[in-house]
C-alpha cells in the first residue's frame, strides 16, 4: 500500500519478534519524522551489534572480546558455576549480586517438540569445563518452565557421578506478589519448599 | 548491564514507540542471533527510508518524487479534496476503494494542550489548492476524537464562505462491533446519523 521504501522498512520491522503490522506501520512512520541523525544511529547500532558482538569461548555469554566480561574479571570466583539458558539471564542474575562466580550459557533449553536435545545445547563444553575439578559447585538456573525443568534434571542426573556439589534454583512465591494469584503449581512448590523461620 | 554494542543498540531501539525495555532487549537478542544479511536489510531500509522518502509538495502525503502516487495518477479526479491528519490516514482511506479523489495531509490536529494550532498545520497550503475553483468538494476525514472534531469544525467554519461542499465523514457503530459495547458518545451519534431504510 505505501510507496517503496516506506513499505519495505515495515515489512523488514515487522519481522521482528512482538511486532506486528499495526507496530511496524507506527514505527516506520516515527522514523519518516525523525532527524536523521537519531535514525542513522540506529542503523549503525544494529550494523555494530552484529560486527562486534560475538560469544565468550568459555561460557557463550555474549562477549565483545575472546571472553566475557565475567570470564574476564579475575575477583570472581572460579569454584561455582551458574548455567543459564540465555545470555538476558546472566544479566538478570548479575542484577541480584548475589552470584559472584561465573556462568555456563546453554544457548537453550531441552525441548523435544521444538526438536532440541543435548546435543543441540553447550553441555559438551560444560562437561569439558568441570573436569579439572576446579568447580566445586554447579548451579542449575534454566527457566522455571517445562523445558527448562526438563533441562535442570538432565543436567543434574548427568552431573550426579561427577562428585559435585549441584543445586537448583528455588521456586516458590515471587517477592511482592499477592498469594490468592499465585498458581497452584507455585503455590504446592512454596509448601514443598517451605522454611524454619529462625527466631 | 550489557557489553558496549548489544546496551546501545537497546537504548536506540527503546526510543522507538511502542517498545519498552523488555522488547528492546528481546529484538537485541534477536538481531545477535540473526542473519547478518538479515540485520543489513533492516539497517539499509532505515537510512533508505530517511534517503528516499519525502513528503509530496501537493499533498503533503510521503512521496519517493516531488508528487505521491495519488498526485501523480491522471484518473483521480481533481474536484474532491478529502482532508486528513497523517500520511497513514490515506493509506486507511485508499484501502476502502471509497474515494477517487485526491488528498490533503494537515500533519496533525489542532491540539491547544500540545501548543498545536491551525498555524502549525498546513491549512494555509489548503486554502491555496482550493483558489483556483477546481475542486468543488472538501471532505473532512480527521480523527473522530476531541483534536480532530476540533480541527473538522475550525475547517468547515474556514470553508463556509468559500462555496464549497463542504462534509465530514459519518461517525456511528462500527460494522462488526457489538452494539453493547459501544460508547455512549458514538451510539449518541449513531442516533443523530440514523438514516430512512430504502423499501
Amino acid at each position: 500500500m505505501y510507496e517503496g521504501a516506506v513499505q519495505d522498512l515495515i515489512d523488514e520491522l515487522g519481522r521482528l519478534p512482538g511486532i506486528g503490522p499495526k507496530s511496524a506501520q507506527r514505527i516506520a512512520f516515527h522514523v519518516l519524522q525523525s532527524d536523521p541523525a537519531d535514525v542513522e544511529r540506529l542503523a549503525h547500532a544494529l550494523t555494530e551489534v552484529k560486527a562486534r558482538v560475538r560469544f565468550c569461548e568459555v561460557c557463550f555469554n555474549v562477549a565483545e572480546a575472546e571472553r566475557c566480561r565475567v570470564c574476564l574479571d579475575p575477583r570472581r570466583d572460579v569454584h561455582a558455576i551458574c548455567v543459564v539458558e540465555e545470555p538476558k539471564d546472566v544479566v538478570a542474575i548479575e542484577r541480584t549480586r548475589e552470584f559472584r562466580g561465573r556462568y555456563h550459557v546453554l544457548g537453550g533449553a531441552i525441548s523435544p517438540i521444538d526438536g532440541i536435545g543435548p546435543d543441540d545445547l553447550r553441555v559438551r563444553e560444560l562437561l569439558t569445563r568441570l573436569a579439572d575439578g576446579t568447580v566445586t559447585e554447579v548451579i542449575i538456573a534454566t527457566d522455571p518452565n517445562l523445558e527448562g525443568e526438563a533441562t535442570a534434571s538432565y543436567l543434574s542426573r548427568l552431573l550426579k557421578d561427577v562428585g559435585l556439589r549441584v543445586t537448583r534454583l528455588a521456586s516458590g512465591l515471587p517477592v511482592g506478589g499477592d498469594l490468592e494469584y499465585a498458581d497452584e503449581v507455585t503455590l504446592g512448590r512454596a509448601f514443598e519448599g517451605r522454611r524454619l523461620i529462625d527466631v
